[in-house]
């Protein structure tokens, strides 16, 4: 029998981002925030709905914040992390299928070609996540997502996945968290691929976490009562489908709502509807230095997926979202950059991973790219 | 705009059955179980994981329990809570169809003949509830279900349907609680149903809710954003594809289950196959003198829904399962009949609402029949 955790492994890799989030929270509860707009509307915001008294309180129990995760809460490019996942089982399971050589879009996944094999939009790409990771038992499932995180870098930055998490946003985890909200994910990503690790990145259990799904079936395998997946699309937790989500797993409408995307517009638009006080954000992904630029709002480059485009801008403007420019809003970006910069502690990278160039790099991409070949 | 609460009616609906589980906390834990195997062996089992150091200790985030609803933690005769609530809604809506006068089951249903309307099965049945129950935004449902719990009284005891919760239970939640446990209903009945007054009367967060559902979807209705109730079935919350409502919602294997039907077999088979301790327990109602008999386990009378069938009582021993005698086991069944007996109490309702009786009902329910005509 295989076990469920294997909590040595797992614990070391995740240490880091809640180390720095405990040490952050002792003075000023958002120390990677500058002092600018969104910090202060944050914190004015959470005053105003925990202040005993305050016209705008909510009791705890109403206290529900929900969070997107790719490009909200860690970096999503230059793919989707779950993408590196799924390629990596395409690999594996490539023998067992050597019709995938020729067919599209594994063809391109198994020549390491992630952009090529995004080309048929979102939802065919989910559908191919989901395929690759059906079959196996949930236990089975979750244990190659353990695996794979303990080892598996980013390409470019050379760091393991769950370190490429936005320190200023484990910050907002722990200051709500501490203020009495209970927080969600809510992403369109692939609900079990997120499970086996939100609780120790992020502070965020299972049970508090709304994705993307496919079907699964309890049955007696070798006289044992499991949960098979299988390949069958359940649920997209995207766009309008987010509220959806949030209303079967959650119940209560949010009265705070993070987000960075297209994706997300409607769980904002959800969580502001509600009576009473709310708090609406979007992350904007203007740091060519310490991160990925794209929008393409605001003359940033286009992006396939994870799109900030000019009318959600606008669209943000018009409700009074508020809007979080990674350049100017956040002091650090990525855990362990407080005292160096990024590019000198990506200098220091042994053995990164990525082989191949961008063409389109922000100058740090770029200088990482040189560095590591 | 209608407001999605109004706290002041509902809280007093709902104030007697929490106080009292507060009062029971103080001292033993427990006070309304009889000091026999099942309260020793819950204590038992709480204790052994909640020890440090003990060898079955588990971490509380992992301290996961689920409840199933309709006769375990309420009662579910002579037939389901929302069954009555269903019928209301067909009486309401019965003019806009003329052709459920003739119409199964709406005929019946019309006729308040519940137990015809039960006859086409268990699935059927639900399908029917979620037909009723669609059209409407969630939030005006959630308002539909609060103000009906609000006055609705059981038709044979007259007491408002969430005063017909079992006090051992509620003591048991709140036992867990303390000790550091989650609990979650995990029901067969409509998880929207029940998410209004879970919170009050169980203790039991509308985040912890698990049940059956229609499918519902996200739009802007006069310029607001809503989700609305479609008349389509979206998951059944039973028999094997509990598990699989856990696993969605939960993402974790509960370590403790709690059950009276067959129904919960599967969930209570799936604890079970997880690691380390667990504890089983199904409630068997055979007590005619303060609640309603039936099985057919032992004896008992058979019903269509919520069955404790021989083959069902066989795989409880087999297994280790603990089977809760309410006659044996329970001091108290409902709230407020600790001092004097539950005829006493039923004897002094005023304004019964019941005007049909049964012909097999029990000592206690025939009398009460007769008290109220």
């Amino acid at each position: 029998m295989r076990t469920t955790r294997k909590p040595n492994v797992i614990v070391a890799a995740f240490a880091l981002p809640m180390a720095f989030a405990a040490v952050a929270q002792a003075a000023d509860p958002l120390p990677s925030w500058n002092d600018t707009a969104p910090k202060r509307a944050i914190m004015a915001f959470v005053e105003k709905v925990t202040r005993p008294g305050s016209p705008d309180f909510v009791p705890v129990p109403e206290r529900i914040a929900t969070f997107d995760n790719d490009g909200t809460l860690w970096c999503e490019q230059p793919v989707p992390v779950q993408l590196y996942l799924t390629l990596d089982r395409v690999k594996a399971l490539a023998p067992q299928h050597p019709e995938w050589n020729t067919k599209e879009p594994f063809a391109s996944l198994l020549k390491g070609d992630l952009k090529a094999a995004l080309a048929g939009g979102e939802r065919a790409l989910l559908e191919i996540v989901m395929a690759t990771h059906a079959g196996m038992t949930t236990v089975e499932f979750e244990q190659i997502v353990r695996t794979w995180l303990a080892t598996a870098k980013h390409p470019k930055a050379g760091r393991l996945f769950t370190e490429m998490v936005y320190q200023p946003m484990l910050e907002l985890l722990a200051y709500l968290r501490a203020n009495g909200f209970k927080n969600f994910i809510v992403s369109g990503g692939g609900i079990e691929f997120m499970r086996p690790w939100t609780e120790q990145v992020y502070g965020i259990p299972p049970e508090q976490v709304v994705g993307s799904s496919i079907k699964t079936k309890f049955e007696m395998r070798d006289g044992r009562p499991v949960i098979v997946r299988l390949p069958e699309l359940n649920f997209i937790d995207d766009k309008a489908d987010k509220p959806v989500g949030i209303h079967q797993h959650i119940g209560r409408r949010p009265i705070a709502a993070f987000g960075n995307s297209v994706g997300d517009q409607q769980m904002l638009e959800y969580t502001q509807g509600g009576g009473g006080a709310r708090f609406m954000l979007l992350v904007l992904h203007d740091d060519a230095g310490r991160e990925f630029p794209y929008g393409p709002a605001r003359g940033l480059p286009d992006v396939k997926l994870g799109a900030f485009t000019p009318a959600l801008d606008e669209h943000a403007k018009k409700d009074g979202w508020t809007v979080v420019s990674m350049k100017n809003d956040w002091k650090q970006v990525f855990p362990g950059q407080s005292t160096v910069t990024a590019i000198d502690i990506l200098l220091k990278l042994t053995t990164p991973v990525c082989s191949r160039p961008t063409r389109k790099g922000s100058p740090w991409t770029r200088r990482i790219v040189r560095t590591s070949r």
